[in-house]
């Protein structure tokens, strides 16, 4: 096995984030070429961008068509399924989040998300919402009961609060972001360049902001 | 000469802001070299967003501390000057817009187009405060009086609101946006992209939405 030399790629997103769905499926075959680690890190985005007065765009319809066209795009680019619109809301009590900050501390996160996100896109049935949660957990060979009892408890929502906090430290307020040292890059559309620095000879000294 | 056999590129783009500065220095020599028609499209965007509801983000910190970073980087990256934080507010009355919608109907857009963002960027003189129209005028060996007086003609206030109309029913809301045909990218980091699609076989086709 070779040793990973570059620098790891902080990726973080969010179960209720449309723009999530394509670096979810893209980012583990992508690193894995350019022998990055990637380190999936679940956050609060909701709370970012209620505290950041970033909420007015899911209602610019204008936008959205544009969102969604863009993902459909994208996705054709980089031959993913796409089956249409995903049902909204998604993840409204927060528990897939919670699921996932287990996911991340036990390393299966990346089979938990795309599982997620397949269910999402493809299923057509949204994050967190019935018992999706329970029937990606039986899919992937989990115990519903105890992992959803240990996402309730306040270890896990230490642990939240924790990463959020560090994508607030870093300047994020949307998702995917990815983050290499303290450069952050947002947006699925930057995950090549996001590899790129973090497999290049050295990290980017720009001046402040 | 070799003949055009690709779309053409309409480059919406706004006077007012600063993520257009990259796109305004680039487009050109990257279109170019990929024998593509550019057309100057100058539009206004303030209008749109104040329609869209979507003017909160200038007021969101973070988000623009982001903004600023990135251009900084790509601005380093593409080998563009770049002089720190341009001055703000830019374009007040909109004159050099209007300005610009003469220029893109005269076919002298770009070098107007890059000599007012240089001066704004570099020159820390924001586009259309003072006398900036007028001193830019001048660099481009134009009349600065005849000019500044067709720009407030209604004959020109027609031109802007038909390219903002043609802008509205392409679903842009931000810029820059490159529009192929009825597919539109938006942001600096996806002209690369629309490039690709101009010089494309053929337009993807894609469901709505």
């Amino acid at each position: 096995m070779e040793a990973i030399v570059a620098e790891p790629i902080n990726f973080y997103f969010f179960y209720g984030s449309i723009h999530c769905y394509l670096s979810v499926m893209r980012i583990g075959a992508l690193a894995s070429a350019a022998q990055i680690e990637v380190r999936w890190c679940p956050f609060n985005l909701r709370e970012i961008l209620i505290e950041q007065n970033n909420t007015a765009f899911v209602k610019n319809e204008v936008k959205m068509n544009y969102f969604w066209h863009d993902i459909e795009r994208r996705s054709r680019r980089h031959a993913i399924a796409f089956a249409g619109r995903a049902p909204y809301p998604a993840d409204p009590n927060l528990l897939a989040l919670r699921v996932g900050v287990i996911a991340a501390k036990e390393n299966w996160c990346q089979e938990y998300s795309r599982a997620t996100f397949h269910e999402w896109f493809i299923g057509q049935r949204a994050p967190g919402v019935g018992d999706n949660v329970e029937q990606i957990l039986i899919s992937l060979n989990k115990t519903p009961a105890s992992i959803i009892a240990c996402a309730n408890s306040p270890a896990i929502d230490d642990l939240l609060k924790h990463t959020t906090n560090d994508a607030r430290q870093l300047g994020i307020f949307g998702a995917p972001t990815f983050a290499v040292g303290r450069e952050i890059f947002w947006g699925d559309d930057r995950l090549g360049e996001a590899i790129e620095v973090a497999t290049g000879p050295e990290l980017p000294i720009l001046g402040a902001g």
